[in-house]
């Protein structure tokens, strides 16, 4: 590709028209057949060959990154190089095959039930189109590249991606070099658009056509998208990531034996890019009589840094505002511009039975550089507090592993978040194949499905069986014969080595 | 246990009131934490003995339902037969342990991802209390010992049971006998109770400790219920099974091979339990100018047969009256008693034209001994009448195998349906590990998940990631040593055989 090709893109875009919104649907519309019918094997190297390009234009992507949303460059680097292993790890998924869930059931005449069980053989099949909400704090690796695109394009599905309204140069700049690479690597024309604007993407997502959604920013602009999503004639499933608190418990024990080890490292957790990550450790619970509060209290915390734009900030600082009016909240640490433009960080602090007197107003999300520190007399309350817990992405703990409270703990916390964290800090959400980044409402509007790692291409397949079918009017996949030598369960048995 | 114990609450219950319901979720939740820590193989066991209670029961229940329901003493066997062989399938689901979807990431140092992986291990875990709405059609396998019940129990998930208004004394009689086994085997009280009356089943719904609700019936009423699930402060998955046609293409070489045939299966599929199935195939597409119609012309239909109960009766009445009014439609064959009580089955007649001009009014699910045949004269317009379709459960195609058209009708089809047949009838739904009971809206709520079937567990699952645990507090499913031996995906593979 020739970069001069891209770099006439990066004016900001008009916000697209509702007619463009249906032609560009149009166009996905038509390239569903097409995408579902390619090989898994050749999505696999099409996501590859989009990768490749996005790395190839690093510095000129980072670039406009920076200059729209004021996060490093090393942050940003390290984005881009997650959201281009993202879409490579996907190639792999797509070549093992074990996320089509195949199982084929021979006919049986004796099968127990009382009746002869026919030959069935079911895998996952692509939605079709879907529309992609791309995220404010994550300009590569939740926005027009990635994680959601990256598993519903490996999944068969075309995509309209609505940027987000915080990097619209850094999302059509992106758009342009996944669609130049989609163009040379043969994929159908169609297959990915990026659209801009509020109102386009509540068409798209009210296009009969469209067959899911998938949203990461607030719980307010979330659960209006859900609605939107569940009131439809035809309801379509709409994966949300809304907001979370992400609670962490140090226990006495943990706090006597690494308390200045863990105010450190929690600093530089909820501080980490300004505080804009979905799993920033909002809240810390700690022993009041522990080091951790005056250590916390004495910090030298990190320079104020702008945060992703006017209205983050402005919603951040009304937060704040809010937090710091509270009669049971003080400031346990703050810098000289914790309400300026750019703000520093704040550590706030109340007590455990204020919280729990008043969850409403204390247990939120503050998105920014802030956290509330909540002490503790009584260990014992940390289970009152769990068990009062609205769903979150995380939870943390952080204990030494012999303190009576802690299976109990664990146990309650693994019933309201979808990742829990042992001596760990929740930002920095690992792409594997064992993450889950999804809880209980608000976390998730879905919190049977994940937003990063593998098994994120569920989200995008539903199951068809196939009954009494011959071989040649079968997927390959569905065969006696494997050719694509998957894994596969046949008769009730895993078969791994085909 | 002792028949008189059971005999005695065979009386009609009243409905079960708000402040009823609530104690009974008080239970539901207070059982959940006890059933979540059962092991798997323990659940196993007490769904077997759950199972062999209701054989044990089987002379008694069926005499209740055939009251009840005016279904066949022949029909009510097998189908408590496959209510039993449910539960004890997914006793073996649960022993042999895919259904955790295990994954377990230790930590890698130099992950390509550009940060070090952590160690992760990822497994499902019961969503909690859920609301399971009762068929009326099928009194057994999806009512109180049913699909749903079986796969929540399995998924360590309590259940409240909403009955039938179809067939209350059998629901009361198969709750009683639920209870004692569960309560003789061990499982917490509180686990499972059955509720009456519409209000009770919307407020066990809108009650925030129920965490999913599933409903076998008509698409306006699982709609609402959809809505309700939808629009709670917590919204929560909602698995409504509602309504499909079952269309059936029968291409022109099969129709010359095969006609007559073909037009006695129809009929035997479309008057099976009067009609009254939701995979009932609703409308069979023919050659005009083949056997067929005149087969059916002048088939002798079974005899009249008392429909579930007045309300359904009244309703298929309903729109059998405005079918045959329909300009376009004629009567191929009824008998005497079409529109009587008990009603004879009726074959109506259309045109493809007619139904691809008007198919809002002829493309619809009557609920009884009736169905619809569609005549064409162009093969080809088969696929424009699947390019139109609404989600269907099944579409069943009659071929030969070598007819043109059929990769494109087949692969239509599977954008439509959840289950595809080929040469065989939709009604008798196998319960089996490649089953797949759901397609898209409106046939189902949710066309990523099954009702009948080893993958229904899914449904009351979410996956919870615990990142870098010590052995002691990770689930023993979740440990190196995998004590309960189960398959896993560890660092990327497959590991069947532990």
């Amino acid at each position: 590709m020739n970069p001069s090709t891209v770099t006439a893109t990066v004016v900001t875009p008009s916000p697209t028209s509702v007619e463009e919104v249906r032609t560009i649907i149009d166009g996905a519309a038509a390239s569903a057949d097409r995408w579902a019918a390619t090989t898994a094997q050749d999505r696999g190297q099409i996501l590859e060959q989009v990768a490749d390009a996005l790395d190839s234009y690093s510095d000129y992507l980072i670039a406009i990154a920076a200059q729209e949303t004021h996060l490093t460059e090393l942050r940003l680097r390290g984005e881009l190089k997650r959201t281009t292993f993202q879409l490579r790890l996907f190639a792999g998924v797509l070549s093992e095959g074990s996320y089509l869930d195949v199982r084929i059931d021979h006919a049986d005449p004796d099968w127990p039930m009382g009746a002869p069980r026919p030959d069935l053989r079911r895998i996952l099949h692509p939605l079709g189109p879907v529309v992609v909400f791309a995220a404010s704090n994550f300009p590569f690796a939740f926005s027009v590249a990635g994680g959601d695109t990256a598993s519903a394009l490996a999944a068969g599905c075309p995509v309209v991606l609505k940027a987000h309204s915080g990097h619209p140069r850094l999302s059509a700049a992106t758009g342009r070099i996944v669609n130049q690479a989609l163009h040379t690597a043969g994929a159908p024309e169609g297959l990915f658009t990026v659209i801009f604007g509020t109102e386009s993407g509540k068409v798209a997502l009210n296009d009969p056509r469209i067959k899911a959604g998938s949203f990461t920013g607030s719980i307010p602009g979330g659960r209006a998208l859900f609605d939107i999503a569940n009131s439809r004639p035809e309801p379509i499933p709409f994966f949300g990531e809304l907001g979370s608190v992400n609670p962490t418990f140090v226990t006495r024990a943990a706090a006597q034996a690494r308390g200045v080890q863990i105010a450190g490292d929690f600093v530089a957790s909820f501080t980490m890019s300004a505080g804009q990550f979905c799993t920033k450790p909002g809240i810390l619970f700690v022993p009041e009589d522990s080091i951790i509060p005056e250590v916390l209290g004495s910090t030298s915390l990190p320079a104020p840094a702008a945060l992703l734009n006017n209205r983050i900030q402005q919603g951040y600082l009304d937060v704040l505002s809010e937090l710091r009016a509270h009669r049971d909240v003080s400031i346990l640490a703050q810098g000289a511009d914790s309400l300026a433009d750019p703000p520093s960080p704040t550590i706030l602090k109340t007590s455990i039975s204020a919280l729990l007197a008043d969850p409403h107003s204390l247990f939120r999300e503050c998105f920014g550089p802030t956290a509330l520190v909540v002490t503790y007399d009584d260990e014992g309350a940390l289970l009152d507090v769990a068990r009062g817990l609205d769903g979150q992405l995380t939870a943390t703990v952080h204990g030494e592993g012999h303190e009576p409270l802690l299976p109990e703990l664990v146990r309650l916390l693994a019933q309201k978040a979808g990742r829990l964290l042992w001596n760990q800090w929740p930002t920095g959400v690992s792409v594997t194949y064992a993450q889950q980044h999804g809880g209980p409402y608000p976390a998730t509007t879905n919190s049977g499905s994940t937003s990063v790692g593998t098994a994120a291409i569920t989200r995008f397949l539903r199951p068809v069986a196939y009954q009494n079918f011959p071989v040649a009017l079968l997927p390959s996949a569905l065969t006696d014969e494997n050719p694509v030598r998957i894994p596969r369960r046949v008769d009730g048995h895993l078969v791994t080595h085909p």
